[in-house]
């Protein structure tokens, strides 16, 4: 190769490499921060049924002068993103979530005073309207989150499962025609902070096929959602890149300006 | 309550809601972002006698119609941060950890070239001193990384912990004179794209001790160091806050402006 090949080639293959390794992203600027996360303890309420979250102290500072422990948790315990693969075989994985989709400008639909009346309450297309008449049209590639005002029980499993004497649930969720008005939309991915996106007394989880459908994620047991403004935030959401995974434990934050 | 009074109080009110859930972090922007975590699986390497990390399925699309894993794993498999109670009782747990240590200034330390002529190789404080030289003074309250180039093995589990016949590990670390000279330059935290902070042959652990005696976090087996500049980028920690734990796994992006 002539000198000149040599550094065409050189340039190319560290223009491919630093091409590969970042990812553009909307741009923002910070200067505060809100963590959207609930801290991860073996009472937190979880799916009726499902694995609980346990911590096991493997050794301790008397027995080996240092602490270390084994976790245990089913994919879905505390605050974690739901993948397009939990419903939809073939859609993305939970490790293959793009980077410009955990990175991005987030929304809060306030319904709080809703919920109080009705704690089975679903967020509507309306709800979506009156939000954009006052803040604008939903941006395309944003996370969207419904503030049910929930996140307040997490620590009193009881009233967050709020599970009555026939077995049903009731917390709030989205509607499916809010779901699909959202897709419409082309949001990167929806959050709630409930036990789940379609509310409790749901059978068939409509929400969830409409947008695990349309390859879009999903974040539940979402925290200290009142910190958050309705528009100009961005959220960075720290899932765990597990291969073949279809859910698993995020670390989120809200930055602000 | 006069109509004036009520008005303070509910602003009192609102501005401590608000101060409580707000984290001021130092300021940056950005527009591109890397990816520091390793994907996490079940051949990933662990540190020896260890608990490795295990995805189990317990619904599959063929027997409940969507897809639904159970997650076990040593609180330090994988990408993953120390936090100071891991060696210090009473010192920082990893719920713990100051939000505005987690979102913070990070500078590279590229030591490749030492490491590439002895798998053993201990950070100096002159290789700090020679980053100083060209980069000014390590900033406090930053995230000082060292780039030592072993990131790229991790998918080779036998070559990353590098064993020896005498059960001796051999992998690059931080010698304990850099530990103590970085945390009076007041860094946040230091991370390594090893197994440890300390080298393999280490019994001792010194740099682990100086740091978290410090109340400083560690950050091991990050990923994809080659991507972010010396200096200039931001990081986002997004470790999973696990009351009482004293390491936890971390989704951890470089932002860049």
């Amino acid at each position: 190769m002539s000198l000149i090949t040599k550094i065409c080639a050189v340039t190319l293959l560290f223009s491919i490499t630093t091409a590969q390794a970042e990812t553009s992203i909307q741009p923002f600027s910070a200067s505060k921060a809100i963590d959207l996360t609930h801290a991860m303890h073996d009472d937190m309420p979880f799916w009726p049924g499902g694995v609980p979250f346990a911590k096991e102290a493997l050794v301790t500072y008397e027995s080996g002068g240092y602490l270390l422990h084994k976790f245990v948790m089913g994919e879905n315990t505390g605050t974690h993103v739901d993948a397009p693969s939990h419903f939809i075989e073939g859609n993305l994985g939970i490790d293959s979530l793009p980077i410009d989709q955990l990175i991005l400008p987030m929304i809060v639909i306030d319904v709080k005073s809703k919920v109080e009346a009705n704690p089975d309450y679903e967020l509507s297309t309306q709800d979506v309207r009156d939000w954009e008449s006052k803040y604008g049209s939903i941006p395309k590639d944003s996370l969207v989150v419904m503030n049910s005002g929930w996140h307040s029980k997490f620590n009193d499993s009881e009233k967050y499962i709020n599970m009555d004497s026939d077995n049903v649930m009731h917390f709030p969720g989205y509607s499916v025609k809010a779901g699909e008005y959202l897709v419409k939309r082309g949001v990167a991915g929806i959050g709630i902070d409930t036990l789940s996106l379609d509310h409790g007394p749901s059978k068939t989880f409509g929400t969830h096929v409409v947008m695990l459908k349309a390859n879009k994620y999903q974040v539940e047991n979402m925290a200290n959602l009142d910190a958050v403004p309705a528009i100009g935030a961005t959220a960075v959401i720290g899932v765990l890149p597990i291969k073949g995974g279809s859910q698993a434990q995020a670390r989120i934050f809200a930055l602000i300006p």
